[in-house]
């Protein structure tokens, strides 16, 4: 055994420190990254070789040569007696225009390999030739005649360079295309491209080959592109949600435009996979037998919640109908954990550096409901971009059979139903479909749903390029049609969209689901008994009209209940 | 437009307070939940009306009567002039074995409505006809005798309620199964469930209607299953990573158990999807072409990173081969999103409750590379429990083309390839395709590659339950059977385990690789030149031998490369 994390670390630590190769004796990983010396090395090396003749000569890669893995790891295993795997640098170089792998061995300062390259491809670009090409459409009449034609300033443009891939050509110089913008009234140039002028660089000769200014169109305006015009939401280091929690809080602002009437988890159906006599039946409907209200958990401050969370109680009726409450039923807190809401780093500007961060801080709604042996971790989350996520964690204690087993060895040829965890104990197959009801009214109460597929599409012509995706929306017209199978029918967006309003430039307005991970459907057959009672369960997705009496898919008396008050019969009226 | 977010707080706020529901001068929100005191209302309504005198009664929900929709979005957009939407309660009783729902009137006083519930189905369980279920096996001569015959001591016995579900009984009584646990030498009774003894209770009669101790199973040990003896790891205040780090910190121990070898980004392919001129060859492979490390971005301390993050400088060999040094190119930190790592209350054992809360901290190692518009910020997460996650935000610029339409209904009939962001700028659509290459030694380098699949089974005999899903293993033998499309062949897990490794009672030891969001595959013609330069992302997921040589999926030298080298070929071969 020995240690990864180790690995991670020391590489840590020596990235912050200058350390000379030729110390066998320094704390080092074999994967460690070269250091700047040598890198030095690898350059100082190469440049006083016979390779140095051969011009021009530019360096493409300069990393580590990875040494031999079972070298590596019997150094780990063993690092004061097994030998330190030798230290190795590859450079990849272009050397009078040919691409060459050379191997520096760094202890002893010398080429220890040295081959062309004769395949197909090129190796990375420079950043240095980059900057170099971009220059170069400066000075070209051209292109100056183009630039002024459309009447822009030679001092606003900025040009970036684009790979140019392949496209079946036999003979290809290693070239670069060139294309610019305009960085007149915002430094987000990226929103003004001079479009339909193309400039194509030869990067070895360093000399443009090819120039075509094939149309005019117009040039984006410069007003609402600048990013450094908007207030970072979070200069000050972001603050806590105070308790005794009010509507004015700097973080908490009304928000302006409807999304969702109301949302809730409308049946947590949890079956289990053993057909024992004491488990065929175990078939939860954690909502609708037991109640996840009535088994919410009083929340545990800076544990449960942060310490910046505001706590509030709840109540439910009794058997004897009296309130009994629940202290800390839920807490609402701002969350940062580090992330980023929005970045840019901008160079493409020369002779400016522009760096925009704002880190993300989003408001976090959470219960916790614990079903017996289950603790289900329920949170609401908003963003500042107004997307809502929703998220159950699932923990706790589970549910397990006890068994003569002692050894899985014991349990070949007979299907246990589950995992033998520890001796005499089974943790069972099962599932959680956790089921969401979304009265989503985007805009307003009268909402469509759309599916935005990605479709593949020739190109209809000869051409180099032959195939591309668009997007075909439709507009999904029955109940029976909105049931969705996620990503069966291929790669699709689902979209609930107000048809009555439309953007500024004239786009729909709504709001896509998003899954992320946890999908599935049931998997019992639709004759069992526990299914016919869930038959909405096969289906991740039903979208539905409105209807007030339909919130609870499983039912509304789901204790015994036989399926004929579930989403799957509503769908069918 | 009305606010919606501020329906959440006034929400959160009345959650906190009392407020009588008489005064209709009090600032509340139509569909807040019922205070204790409406609660109390709605008891002593029913109680004192002519439902008393059918026993016994007793209140199985009791909660807001949904308001007319139309009459809040009414009251939400003129608050000062529309009615307020009276306050009703719906409450969900049995009386005298007979369901019914009764809506009170609140403000009132008075039953509105009375119905009795004649479908299939019963409501939702009450605590207190559980607690008194479970307390009947306890005075039982069977049970009793079947306890003592096991060697076990009743005052240790604990027992819970299991719902009956429906396996087409024609007549049903309103029944929970009772099943039993031994909670000595440990609270987690769940861990030592009695298996083989079932009590059926009829509920409104509060009587053992069945009994069955069909066989003896040996009871798990409680060794080991006593949560409360783990320290929890973060009792105190999480600390912050220090600067200047040291391999020592407590929170950064040396894992003890190889993982992953090595992980890196091996390509990342973004093509566009505008068959334009300047267009058609954008298909950028930002790792290969451009280089993820060229591009890397220097991290703002506080706001790319949390305060507590130390930062570490990197290098790279630039055009002459000299070393080029970037600032604070990655950062570590301890994180800490407020989430919980594992809860669990137990409230099953009679006179006692359990609570034990560990909150979640986590390791974060992140780097932000710029190539161009795009801001990648590169993250990988290492949990306590083993577990790494690797993530990629997308952030940044977009990249855009201008156009002359300024508005989307000019666009009809022409695929403008993207959306009109706003005049003249139409964002293009397009994918990203991070590959990872993950170098997998799950406690040592011989690794295998399993995939489980859960597969639907009929019950043999004629039974209650029909149908369950279980597990079939199958370790794959060669490469090409091992690209993987997610989710294609149904519902499986991937699982890379060590063939020569096995848990203390004989299970495999492997690491799950589990996607989230972020599926998909190239929707390019496999003849279109650029994805003949990437034909391995027509598939999810790869799983290949080691090869030293093979670890640029797209080929080292991707730069005008013509597929020969990628990931594809490798495993035809």
């Amino acid at each position: 055994m020995y240690p990864t994390f180790k690995t991670l670390l020391l590489l840590l630590l020596l990235l912050s420190h200058s350390i000379t190769p030729t110390s066998a004796t320094h704390h080092r990983h074999p994967l460690d990254p070269l250091t700047p010396s040598e890198i030095s090395t690898v350059q100082r090396v190469i440049s006083t070789s016979s390779l140095a003749s051969l011009k021009p000569l530019t360096f493409h890669y300069v990393g580590l040569d990875d040494p031999d893995k079972p070298a590596v790891l019997a150094w780990l295993s063993n690092p004061t007696s097994a030998p330190f795997p030798p230290r190795r640098a590859l450079a990849i170089i272009r050397a009078a225009r040919q691409t060459r792998e050379v191997v520096v061995d760094l202890a002893r300062g010398t080429i220890a390999r040295d081959r062309a390259h004769i395949g197909h491809g090129n190796p990375m670009l420079t950043l240095e030739e980059q900057t170099a090409a971009c220059a170069l459409p400066m000075k070209y009449g051209p292109f100056i005649a183009s630039v002024r034609a459309r009447g822009l300033k030679m001092e606003r443009v900025v040009c970036e360079g684009f790979s140019v891939g392949w496209f079946g050509e036999k003979e290809e110089r290693r070239s670069l295309k060139i294309l610019c913008f305009y960085a007149e009234g915002t430094v987000n140039f990226f929103m003004r491209p001079i479009e339909g002028v193309t400039v194509v660089v030869d990067l070895d000769e360093m000399v443009i080959t090819g120039y075509r200014d094939r149309v005019v169109v117009p040039l984006p305006k410069a007003g609402g592109t600048d990013y450094r015009t908007m207030k970072p939401k979070t200069k000050e280091k972001h603050s806590g949600v105070r308790k005794g929690f009010i509507v004015e809080g700097h973080m908490i602002s009304p928000h302006r435009r409807p999304v969702m009437y109301r949302g809730f988890i409308s049946e947590l159906f949890v079956p289990y996979m053993d057909t024992a006599k004491e488990w065929y039946y175990r078939t939860f409907f954690d909502e609708g037998e037991y109640g996840i209200g009535l088994y919410a958990s009083p929340l545990v401050p800076t544990k449960d919640c942060p310490a910046n969370a505001g706590f509030f109680d709840g109540y439910y009726a009794g058997q004897s109908g009296r309130p009994v409450k629940v202290e800390r039923v839920f807490c609402v807190f701002e969350r940062y954990a580090g992330d980023v809401s929005w970045r840019h780093t901008e160079t493409g500007i020369p002779n400016r550096v522009f760096t925009e961060v704002r880190p993300e801080v989003t408001l976090v709604v959470r219960m916790v409901s614990t079903v017996g042996n289950y603790d289900y971790i329920i949170d609401w989350e908003f963003m500042h971009s107004g997307s809502i996520k929703v998220k159950v964690g699932l923990t706790g204690i589970l549910e397990v059979k006890a068994t003569p087993y002692t050894h899985a060895d014991q349990t070949t040829g007979d299907d246990i139903h589950g995992t033998l965890l520890a001796e005499n104990t089974i943790g069972v197959y099962h599932d959680h479909f956790i089921t969401y009801h979304l009265d989503l009214d985007v805009d307003g109460p009268e909402n469509s749903f759309v599916v935005s597929k990605m479709e593949t599409m020739r190109v209809a012509r000869a051409y180099p390029r032959k195939s591309y995706w668009t997007v075909v929306r439709e507009t999904v017209k029955t109940e029976l049609d909105a049931r969705v199978l996620l990503g069966r029918a291929g790669p699709a967006d689902l979209v609930v969209v107000n048809p009555n309003k439309r953007t500024a430039v004239g786009n729909q307005v709504g709001y896509r689901l998003i899954p992320e991970g946890g999908r599935g459907t049931s998997l019992l057959s639709d004759d069992d008994y526990p299914q016919i009672r869930v038959a909405y369960s096969k289906n991740e997705v039903w979208v539905t009209a409105y209807n007030a009496s339909e919130k609870w898919v499983g039912g509304l008396y789901a204790y015994q209940s036989q399926g004929d008050d579930n989403l799957a019969v509503w769908s069918l009226r």
